[in-house]
């Protein structure tokens, strides 16, 4: 098979050149392809590629990039050219590219496209992304159910064509509504194609349908999909009229980005983080857990040392400090792991990319060390008073919460190579070897201290 | 909207009834839902519900149907029932089924059916349920590039009629392919119906399409229809040939399987685990982690005695067991959470089970701890060499460890009554929780049974 062997280095090349040679090149490549190189480009790289397509590719393009890329796209994009683009694409997706520019150009583009089509984008616009309602489409093919076969293709090609969107691509199927409009059934193409055209619709159509409101959170769509096996869910008002449709793209997305957001949130850090973030906003997203972490540590050290005779010495007393350093550690270490299985089951860490990944995940290890070093620093001196101590304390957990870092990060990115699941390796034997690795580093480092001090 | 507030308790009721009363109940019903209650009643149950079905509804409800439903189901059939089945499944449900029946039985069905279709199934067997090949169906329509809309439509109605098996269905689209049969385009049905009957399909068709082998892992299939969109993905030979087509379904399943995998291997139990198994069951899939985790806390409390000065009394030595008394029950009870979490998230705890389901997870822990402090006792004993130190270190850990187990089941299912994502709960926050009240009833049983005995 021609297995496309090209990648972002050839784009680059391209970038050098012409811009005839640059529209070439794109023709020759899928677009999630691109939309995944725009990634590691800069602004202004992604900026000329954008710019040479044509409205279509360009549709396409947006469709399938990173809100990170295509947020300053929309934003550089002239009205006519926002314009072009939106009659390429299913109203779903113009709702999503509408929700991220300002409210004064969506307005402004929306004035003009087609009065009808802008009301129903108006509409869409509204509901939150991750509702049914953010997920619909609102351009889709309806019968009525006693419409026979034969007039139901002729009345599918009239949509079709009159419609002002891309209407009929996805695979979507028809829905067969009631004079209310509510659904009451779904029809294939393939149905109306292999029947005779003297059946009615409602003698082929599968009637046992689940439908789902606007309002609904996506994760239950998504249950609805997977427990249903449906291709496409219906979204209905309140007086059950049929006002939308889910596609199941969505679902893919959806089911992943849930489970996702489930890893993410279990070891405490945002959904929303990924490995292409600046480490600052990295540790902004999993500084939030730590204090919890750091409380609950000096609130244990405080109750143990109710176990310790008066008169016992630092040296021993810097034990009451290992449920600290063991949370803070294992916490730290699990979220580099886990941000890392995750990126790597949904191909966002490519071999190229590992190195870096590696760094910018230490150092985000190493400004968390940091910060939960002088919180330590300050718990323990309100703890014991003594100031040699409590820097003890803070030095010994800021190196050792780093190396958590280091350990998470670098026994899952290696994992693939020696062909291992990077989530067996990540999960307990990750947490076992940090924990031993990093009481036993947090003692000797604090022994030196109070030592040499 | 006419929601069915139907449930497992009116199908208990039917099961009373006679056989026409239970048919008329399980046609006003999804097959999903039966499917659903079915895993909650006894093997019998389930048999007299499958008995009363038609071959069309048994075939749908198998589809639905968990493995350990589905199996015994397929173990009582008779060969003419069996072959009734097969005769409304596509491809590749057919070759699940299959593949769960004995190879005796398999042979028998096999010669009963058409000969063209056997061969074609034969073909499926083989291939590893996880890969392209064990997720593709060989049953799809093809047609030539150079034919014209006009004759596409009929030569589909054609395939679709003279298929044996259900073709069609499934919303699958049409794969162009050329002389050799190599896939070059795909047209859905829509293309048909709107386009003129003079186009030829290669006019129409989308071109850029992406290809697995039968032998790639579901994951890197799964990879293919996120990063691509695509609604089906062709399967070809090692000479590109098209030889069968996932579905969008299987998408949605091995997503939605792989993240609950990950999630399950990080917190080190296996993927297979749920809430419906057997309790030594779980504790089987949950040991094979315990013992790195107790050799590792077991190391920490050996090089923490170096820090101690030889005539520390084991009231302070205790504290060395504190990394082995962490480690074990942040394991136990994020064990316990996650696998709470991907159940409630996949649907599988609803309100009626949560009890069943809790005292099932404290039964699980409570093996677990039972077992880890007859290890605990065993490896303090060969440090310490005092029998009493070593018999409060093993009962201590038992407790504990029990007590992380109700921690995080416990926090885990109170999640979704508080309306808190029971994920940002379980993670950090039962982490912190069970650290301080683990390490504080550790050494609170420790210090009762040392200074009582």
């Amino acid at each position: 098979m021609e297995e496309t062997p090209l990648d972002i280095s050839e784009l680059k090349l391209r970038l050098a050149g012409g811009d005839e040679e640059l529209t070439a090149f794109c023709a020759e490549v899928h677009f999630a392809d691109i939309a995944d190189w725009l990634q590691d480009l800069s602004e202004e790289e992604c900026w000329r590629v954008f710019s040479v397509l044509d409205a279509e590719a360009r549709a396409e393009l947006l469709e399938y990039s990173e809100e990170a890329v295509r947020g300053p796209l929309v934003d550089r994009m002239s009205d006519s050219d926002f314009v072009g683009v939106l009659h390429e694409m299913q109203a779903d997706d113009v709702a999503d590219l509408l929700s991220m520019a300002n409210e004064a150009t969506t307005e402004r583009v929306l004035r003009k496209i087609d009065f009808e089509r802008a009301q129903g984008l108006r509409e869409l616009i509204h509901y939150p992304p991750d509702t049914a309602g953010g997920l619909m489409t609102t351009e889709f093919a309806t019968i009525g159910e006693n419409t026979r076969i034969g007039d139901a293709i002729k009345e599918i090609k009239k949509q079709v064509q009159t419609d002002e969107g891309p209407s009929g691509e996805d695979g979507l199927g028809i829905w067969v509504v009631d004079e209310a409009g509510c659904p009451v059934g779904f029809v294939s193409d393939r149905d109306l194609l292999s029947h005779s055209i003297h059946d009615t619709v409602h003698e082929v159509m599968e009637g046992d349908i689940k439908t789902v409101t606007p309002e609904q959170d996506q994760e239950e769509v998504a249950l609805v999909f997977r427990k249903y096996g449906m291709s496409e869910v219906p979204v209905v008002d309140r007086g059950g009229a049929l006002i939308g449709v889910v596609a199941f793209e969505y679902a893919h997305e959806v089911l992943e980005e849930e489970a996702s957001e489930d890893i993410l949130r279990l070891v405490g850090t945002s959904p929303d983080e990924h490995t292409r973030l600046p480490v600052l906003t990295r540790v902004k997203h999993r500084l939030p857990m730590q204090p919890l972490t750091v409380l609950g540590g000096l609130l244990s050290a405080w109750v143990l040392d109710f176990a310790l005779p008066e008169d016992t010495g630092s040296g021993v007393r810097i034990l009451t400090y290992i449920p600290l350093i063991i949370g803070l550690a294992g916490n730290v270490g699990i979220q580099s792991s886990a941000v890392l299985v995750r990126a790597l089951a949904t191909g966002e860490v490519t071999p190229d990319r590992e190195r870096a990944v590696f760094t910018s995940e230490v150092l985000v290890g190493t400004v968390i060390g940091l910060l939960c070093g002088i919180a330590a620093f300050v718990g323990a001196h309100l703890i014991e008073g003594e100031l040699p101590f409590a820097l003890a304390v803070g030095f010994a957990i800021a190196v050792s919460v780093t190396w958590a870092s280091v350990l998470g990060s670098g026994i899952t990115l290696l994992c693939p190579r020696v062909k291992i699941d990077p989530a067996i390796a990540a999960g307990p034997f990750l947490i076992t070897v940090s924990d031993v690795s990093g009481s036993a580093i947090f003692v000797t480092v604090a022994h030196l201290l109070l030592t040499s001090g």
